[in-house]
């Protein structure tokens, strides 16, 4: 696949400068490139160095406007980065595994396949499953009876989805994640002390164009549902409880974990390794700092203040707090 | 599946008081509840609600004795949340996989299995396994030679059970979980700076009415064992190291990790993302809040006393800790 | 298989004292040996009780010199614990799986397969994989793909590795991890306010003697590589995202995440839950405490100090601020 700076320039909304038919075959971060390959940059100062450089083609914003280069392309336009993304869609179209049912994949006669689904080997559908149109499932994977996927979500190799899970169109769930799973609740008998189990009865919800890292765990709701809003994306390792509920857009990276009922309203944007305790309320656009800790029954403010520390509090406040302790130990 | 109110007092071991022949076939949370659910409540404040609601069944604690209902009925008993997990264990009876093996299953001549167990499709059974009586082996586990599973157990999917590993009867372990797993056994070699692995040779039993969460990780012994106690419950991604003997009943929530050779006793309460050092001791009935961390060789007393911060401590002098920096970054 | 004091003695570069014709076939504890048993002590306290003990082989230190017991054998030798390591793996050598490919196992026409190699049931290779020889390719494993594979190297149950990763010889990954997977890399258009995915297009690259422990999930490079040197250690449930460059000889405990674009150089020791934030650098020799964070950006310096609290500290430091914070909440 080969793009053209005109091509790119297209794609980007932006104008070329320079020569609009070099074309490029491969992309590189502006500090490893050389000929055939297009970069990006979004710092101002990085510009003499990339027009410089030997990428064939560069793009970046508007500031780059009446700038030239002594050979290959300039492509400025509003969101550099925007365009590079989706050019490098464009160089790299993965392979799409081709249509069909491998052999040894075990479906169930009474699921319910859309239009070129793809099933890898090894792959279990069960009783009653229904795949939308163009579905990719990953070797190893198993969906238990009567989950429901929407058109062109791809399921990486070894996810396991229990019974109760729906999941949208164009997700996208990596290697190793456990969706639907029974969330953990048990209630203790006070005459035996023992613990049994609440059976866990509801449902998992995520919508379109969620994406999910490798290894995640998301628990089903205990009697009404969990629910991941439409374009929410999880990091690897990311670990959401029974009855959670997160908006629209948000962002969580790897290792953060949501207890039992809280809420992530949309647009917050969820750092490392937080924790979040059950009954919280993340208010919409609300920023939650790596390894932060967000107490039971909290409200996190939103939008645009970043909170850090255990319990969480505004930054302004958590690093005045740590520049005072400081002092005083120097002393 | 139904059952009348006159069912549920009995599972309840409560009294009924209204119709005590209206039935329900489905249960809900208290403020979701239409005709034909039962909810329960436990707190006095939600009763007139749940009285009034559209639930043909109410379950309700001692506090409710001499209330009525203008229909549907009421059911007064000692634990309410605990006869709701009864009946939803009726009500919801999940569908148990059909006895029989699969015929993409692998399983080894010399394994030895017990009546009426199930085993999934392109699940793998190694030499000299022993599976009891009504096992459910989930599509995709892996259990290695040698491994012995009591009667009942079941294992979900693309669970993988290393050799040297016992689990117990009524044992579940959810999807993604990896039992029995070398170690984090290293020595370095002085002279030339590199480390070798310590051969990991030990043992993991897991005893009777243990649940494991899903992507758990729990490490065999180096050279002992570890060993989780009867009743305890893991919630998903927890991490237990080599050595780590857990008691009974004890409860640890999702994400927390507990490193070599450390104990915790029976009824101690660990919440998520809380991480254990080696050699620690967490006493009977000690409860740690989440993210604390407990570092090496530290005791924590129990029981009832709840720990938070790192290094942990008594709640009480945390919150004054925290509440002594606060103002002082006030003035 | 057994060996004697004098073949042990031999291994140990020591020299046996006693009856060097006593063989053992075990490994035990220094507090739980019996008869049969070798133990190993390296703290000179521990003598008097390892001496008298009915191991009938004691491994000890250069401290023993000159100590004798009544029966059994004595071995002083410089590094005991590294001695033990390698008796350990004489005694207890691992049953390698037999060579071949099973029937259920997948593999493309394509992929390049060395001498030797061992392919479990139900097991993947997609096309122009290239595995070295004795390689051994666990049960339900998935190979994506292109990826290269060094001799010797060994692949637990369930792992998944997506194209565009190569792993070195005498490789360990254990059962659930996920090698190259997409990194978190998303742009929000800010037009629509919605995040397109970043295409992940870069490589992991995992040098000779790496040991990767359970459920860890490493993702490739962003456009570049995500790389671990010769002869790290990844304990369970290590996050590592793209582009994150881990020197040699490294030790990184569980559950730790590495954000992306961090570089933690040659010999450092990581505990387990610590977060490192993007683009931080971590000195050769530095050595980061149990859950502590290092915030985006900074640099840890080496070698020996050790870090603690988040932001990471000099531990003195860190302890000096806890004792100034307890003392005033005394008052």
């Amino acid at each position: 696949m080969t793009l053209t700076a005109r091509e790119i320039a297209e794609i980007a909304g932006g104008t070329a400068l320079g020569d609009a038919e070099v074309a490029v075959s491969s992309a590189a971060a502006a500090d490893a490139a050389g000929p055939g390959d297009v970069i990006f940059i979004e710092d101002p100062k990085a510009l003499p160095a990339a027009l410089s450089s030997s990428a064939d083609i560069v793009i970046a914003g508007a500031f780059a406007a009446g700038a030239s280069r002594e050979s290959g392309a300039l492509i400025v336009c509003e969101q550099p980065k925007l365009a590079f993304a989706r050019i490098l869609r464009r160089l790299y179209q993965a392979a799409r595994p081709a249509p069909g049912v491998h052999p040894s994949a075990i479906i169930d006669p009474t699921a319910v396949l859309g239009c070129d689904v793809s099933i890898a080997p090894h792959a279990i559908v069960d009783a009653d499953v229904r795949l939308g149109d163009r579905v990719v499932v990953g070797p190893g994977v198993h969906i238990n009876a009567g989950v429901a996927i929407g058109d062109d979500t791809d399921i990486k190799s070894n996810v396991t989805i229990y019974s109760g899970t729906s999941l949208g169109a164009r997700v996208v769930v990596h290697a190793g994640s456990v969706l639907g799973s029974d969330g953990f609740g048990y209630v203790r008998d006070a005459t035996t002390g023992r613990y049994e189990s609440f059976p866990q009865v509801g449902r998992l919800v995520v919508e379109d164009d969620v994406e999910i890292g490798a290894a995640c765990t998301i628990d089903r709701g205990a009697l009404a549902e969990t629910r991941i809003g439409r374009g929410t994306k999880l990091d690897n390792q990311v670990h959401l409880a029974h009855n959670v509920s997160v908006g629209e857009d948000v962002v969580i990276s790897a290792q953060t974990g949501v207890a039992g009922s809280s809420v992530i309203e949309s647009r917050a944007i969820v750092a490392g390794q937080v924790g979040i305790a059950d009954h919280v309320r993340i208010e919409s656009g609300a920023i939650l700092g790596a390894q932060c800790g967000v107490p039971s029954g909290k409200v996190i403010r939103g939008p645009g203040v970043l909170f850090w520390g255990t319990p969480a509090r505004p930054i302004k406040q958590y690093l005045k707090e740590l520049a005072i302790l400081a002092r005083m130990a120097k002393k």
